[in-house]
């Protein structure tokens, strides 16, 4: 499956997006539509303090139909208690009656600054009219929900008859569980929405769910898909695929482009007891703030690979068979330092992809981790950002 | 409980340091010896891939009887395999002959890069001779044991009739389930080898292991405590107390000396369902990137407060209930951002102890987390920091 070179909406699919003066500027409301109702799937944080737009979300995505996304970025509408809820709700509502359709059938989301009210009269004036500037370019849309990313996400690829398209945001707060991370799928092709929230489920859980950016999860996180049909049907496994292969792809490209990050690190760890702890052990080690540095300085610092496995105290690990490979070099043998060339390791460190590869030896459980380094970009762009 | 303005040792224990050649320049080998046979305990890292010293140490403290300790910085000893256990074992051997006792009265530690062996000529040159360098002074042989500390830590205070000293190191790859930190205890109190243990273990479970800066899980850690009874008997629960005061005042030192940081973090959660949950809070607000990139920022961003809280997700948390305080101003109320002063708040994060209280408002557990800002300092570091 090749991805397009120059990525696309769907058929039938178009978006916007305005600088509404929630940023200072630059784009910061988008919208996204069908031109007819989608069947449609969702997956939100499972943070204990979502934001208003998840939570009216949740309810929302319930009727498994919907038929466009508003989103503005810079405030999160996060911990606004009940205003916040309106004020999700009447976005959504704005947004409908621009488009002619019903309020359930419009998905908000959020995200930027907790804690602060969303700016209404600018959203409102933001919104009025945007459904007439509505084209098949999506990469406007792509920067109008852009917070620290350093640049708009958008991939798609041919399915069957059709297309999915995947546009999407990330760059910090973002961990299993979800992430500051907006993610909206897009496809012509006819799916239920029982069958689109399986495979949305069953991506996310090796894609999305493997992602951590500092270990941190957002109040906002979603991703969301919509099916319009126009392409017609297409077999449940084939488009499951395709799904897969786009999610991981958007969360790579999420991880890579990390607040301060300058490479993508990815962890795959095998024979592990089972799949929980495969994905404990390389959620671990990608997480770690001694590996992410390690990987940062281009030092090939085994004792820090053994140091991030062992610390799963809570997962079955019998050290004296674990392997680990770093660039394809086996640094780690029956739990020890193995022999290796470390002038070799170090120049194959200086690549824009770090792979760590750990093999327990126990069962055949799996895990994967996706992750950044730790750089001092990270600590300057969030020791600056400022909350008021 | 006052701590001694000049820290010192108890009556009978004495201490040496030299340089034996492991760091290029600076003591690199300590040694702490009491007159006669003492009843001790010590507590271990649970990380997977335990240092030989730690091997060796589990059952060398199970006879509750130490006499001495041998610890060296710069290399860890971990990740080595038999040849490491024999290494780590003649270590303490040439150390009880140089001191003329049993050698199962010698604990040994060392700590530093792992995965490199130890090079053993120099550390046997450099025990040589040491037990005849023996001295009061507890500064030197807190300096023997640092690596990248930027300062020796040893404290001191009266206890009943007697004297408990700690000296300690920290710095990085430091989490719960110990960290890389030594501490070594020492008391001239009479107190059996099964009552250390228990005040040991409790006085750590509200220190030592509400201790993080980086999440990352040393190999070699040790706590471990000696008491030769010259000063007499006393009361367990006083001993107690004072040993809690003792592991939580260098746990704080530990913390506040953490790679790069400027500011301690002191997370208290109260309310919470039961203890557990307490603690996995605390742990997740001391430990989170974006708090502590906040800390460092001295911005009072409530969100990611509100945020590190709800991303416990295994935790019982009712958001309408939880409440917040930063240096003592509530920011959040019901869950939500409370109305308060930000210019107020980022004045008063502008010192070099920052307070987080949670409350949870669900029942009487509580838990303790003690951190440090994160910075560009720890980048550099742990960057640059080779492991060859």
């Amino acid at each position: 499956m090749d991805f397009h070179d120059r990525p696309r909406l769907p058929r039938g699919f178009r978006c916007a997006a305005r600088h509404c003066g929630i940023k200072s500027q630059g784009l910061d409301l988008s919208l996204f539509a069908s031109d007819v109702p989608a069947a449609a799937a969702a997956l939100f944080t499972r943070n204990h303090f979502p934001g208003a737009p998840v939570v009216v979300g949740r309810e929302r995505i319930r009727g498994g139909r919907l038929q466009a996304v508003i989103a503005n970025s810079r405030i999160s509408n996060v911990a606004t208690g009940q205003q916040g809820i309106e004020d999700a709700r009447t976005m959504a509502l704005l947004a409908a009656r621009d488009l002619g359709i019903a309020e359930e059938l419009v998905l908000m989301s959020s995200t930027g600054v907790i804690g602060e009210r969303l700016p209404m009269e600018k959203l409102e004036r933001g919104i009025m009219g945007l459904a007439g500037e509505l084209d098949t370019d999506p990469w406007p849309a792509a920067r109008g929900i852009m917070t620290t990313d350093t640049e708009p996400k958008v991939l798609s690829l041919d399915v069957g008859g059709g297309t999915l398209t995947a546009v999407g945001k990330g760059a910090g707060m973002i961990a299993p569980n979800m992430a500051t991370m907006l993610v909206f799928l897009f496809t012509d092709l006819e799916l239920p929405a029982n069958a689109l929230r399986r495979a949305l489920r069953s991506a996310s859980l090796d894609s999305f769910e493997c992602l951590s950016i500092d270990s941190d999860t957002s109040t906002s996180d979603t991703v969301a898909i919509l099916a319009n049909g126009h392409a017609g049907a297409v077999e449940d496994e084939r488009f499951a695929s395709a799904l897969e292969v786009a999610c991981l792809r958007m969360a790579e490209w999420v991880a890579r482009d990390g607040e301060g990050a300058t490479k993508l690190i990815r962890v795959r760890v095998e024979g592990a007891h089972d799949d929980g702890d495969g994905r404990r052990v390389a959620r671990a080690v990608v997480d770690s703030p001694l590996v992410k540095t390690m990987v940062f300085g281009g030092d090939p610092n085994v004792g820090r690979i053994l140091m991030a496995i062992g610390k799963c105290v809570e997962c079955r690990i019998d050290p004296g068979r674990v392997e680990a490979r770093l660039q394809g070099v086996t640094v780690v043998e029956r739990g020890e330092r193995a022999v290796f060339d470390p002038a070799r390791v170090r120049h194959l460190l200086d690549q824009d992809t770090v792979e760590i590869d750990v093999f327990l030896g126990l069962g055949d459980g799996r895990g994967l981790g996706i992750g950044c380094d730790l750089t001092e970009g990270y600590i300057q762009e969030n020791a600056a950002y400022s909350s008021s």
